[in-house]
């Protein structure tokens, strides 16, 4: 095989404060570098070809100077993504392999050792890119985060359940991480196979519209009707899972039975405000026998992972769980993703399809 | 058996926003009822006669027109306490029992059922007394939030506690109530039997030596020590028994493990606020999955209260399990004892002995 284009989407230069990632000047599409595939040395390594890659809002912050962790100007972009071995002289790693990781935006990569990425199992033959969806980081902290703390079955027949998403990026107003909108949908979804009654808040029409397909009993939009009416003529709740924080959480304090669950899983609305918010209720937590649990999907893989991995990739199979994505093609692309999360003009969790399997 | 005098503590006027429950003005020691114990007809009910009282500070609130629940002008106070069964006509109760509740302030009380109070058993032959501190609602409190919420063997070696207490009144910037005194004396003591290390705070260095004489490994006046600063030193911490919220909530999340256990039990720093207040650094609940229990005695006695009466007497009764009380000895004393609950003039968990067992 002779060398082919490594095609590769490179960080040109950071981008102001007030500016978003503009393809061609933040991000260039570059097609300088060529490889050989079936040649190129791996000195013990491996070589991965880039299948799916994952565009988040978080990825603006690494395109700013004043970043604690920028990306370097002159190399690729990375983000979570997906990607098959083709060659390897590592024994860990089998040609055929699907492994998941932090990938370089390019189409091969050659590689030492595996390191964070992890080899992926697909028993389902689910496309590649639900890896870094529903069956990824925003899949995982739902599902591990339900199941370790909701005690559902706990909730008693007028159970209710309210879970709000903010559509405001915490860095600079912009559209809320739609991988936040993957998790916020697999929720839901949890909570109606446990067979509660789900009330859920979305910022735009469109996203009330998705919340009440995929099963929430009453959904609505925060911005046109107030959370608290809603929660008074539908609650109480047993419930909250709490992405937002601040007027968002007081008024789920307010709507909370006693023995109320708060999953807290963020709290977007006190990021602008270094994190410091003034709860007008939060007495209650003692008077209403409230218990808050704070939660990372990483602290709580060890427990959960394999039963999710068991459990969900047949529901996404079967269609019993639903996801929603908007694919873009090939890396030609990447910065027009990358643009679109922050302006908001995805319609979904933004994918990259760089190549098949 | 001639009629003797049945000595009472009436409510004679409600004592203004800035004043203290004076003796002989808001409260006045009357003799001029009697009564014959042995004769007095029952009607179906029974003859109790007071032995101890329970003086707390929030009966102060009750003294007053504005308060949700004044007392009656004319009638007898009102605060928990122990009386023994003299005579009876309710199949429910036998002469000799001894019954825990809401007492009116007088030597003798005819009832007819035995509506919320409750029989003791006291196989340990304690003091009556400490049926109102240790073994009553203070003592219960600190039980059953322990037991339920504390998870004190998930700690580890380094694991650390502390608490703070504070010494304002919600009502009027008083003393802190010293049954809550109680309950951290006897949680400092379930943290020691767990083999934990304690540290814990006071308003006073009076307060902090009987912290220390009970066990307490690291005890410190917040006055005059920053909390933050102790925290830094001594922590981190596992767990914390919040009765105060505030800045010492804060210097706790600062100082908390991942996983730390946050017992929500008061927040008296922001009754005066209207309970709200700002929480400069509550994100850390997810960075470091904390975990907050609101939690109330009542609504956990169902599940602690068998266990706790088994476990604590017998530890009361060897000394395993300190506690301390300030007695006043007759209801004569009564007013001056309230008086002291308010100024802090008394010593410790404030008791009136009205008569012997």
């Amino acid at each position: 095989m002779a060398p082919v284009v490594n095609e590769r989407v490179i960080v040109a230069s950071y981008s102001g404060p007030q500016e978003y990632p503009t393809p061609g000047k933040t991000t260039v599409y570059d097609t300088t570098e060529t490889i050989d595939p079936e040649t190129t040395p791996l000195n013990g390594g491996f070589l991965l070809k880039t299948l799916e890659l994952s565009i988040d809002p978080y990825l603006r912050n690494r395109l700013r100077k004043e970043s604690t962790a920028p990306f370097t100007i002159g190399a690729p972009l990375a983000s979570h993504g997906v990607g098959i071995v083709l060659r390897s002289e590592n024994p860990e790693v089998e040609v055929g392999d699907h492994l998941y990781g932090l990938l370089e935006h390019k189409s091969y990569i050659v590689r030492k050792e595996l390191g964070g990425w992890k080899k992926l199992r697909n028993v389902d033959k689910l496309p590649w890119s639900v890896f870094i969806g529903v069956l990824g980081m925003p899949g995982q902290t739902a599902y591990f985060g339900w199941k370790e703390h909701a005690h559902a079955k706990k909730a008693n027949s007028r159970s209710t359940f309210i879970m709000t998403t903010a559509d405001r990026h915490p860095m600079d107003r912009v559209k809320l991480s739609l991988s936040r909108q993957v998790l916020v949908l697999l929720v839901i979804q949890l909570a109606k196979l446990d067979g509660l009654k789900v009330i859920a808040s979305a910022g735009s029409d469109e996203k009330v519209e998705w919340m009440k397909e995929i099963g929430a009993d009453v959904a609505f939009n925060y911005k046109t009707t107030k959370t608290a009416d809603v929660l008074k003529k539908e609650g109480p709740i047993d419930i909250f899972w709490d992405n937002v924080g601040g007027e968002a959480l007081e008024d789920a304090i307010d709507a909370a039975n006693n023995y109320a669950r708060f999953l807290e899983c963020g709290m977007i609305s006190a990021y602008n405000s270094g994190y410091s918010f003034r709860i007008r209720n939060f007495f209650h937590i003692i008077t209403k026998s409230l218990v808050f649990y704070g939660f990372q999907a990483g602290r709580l893989e060890a427990k959960w992972d394999d039963e999710f991995r068991k459990v969900v990739p047949p529901l996404v199979a079967s269609g019993e769980i639903k996801y929603k994505e908007h694919i873009y093609h090939g890396l030609e692309s990447d910065g027009q993703a990358l643009l679109d999360v922050q302006t908001g003009n995805n319609k979904a969790k933004a994918v990259v399809h760089v190549a098949g399997n």
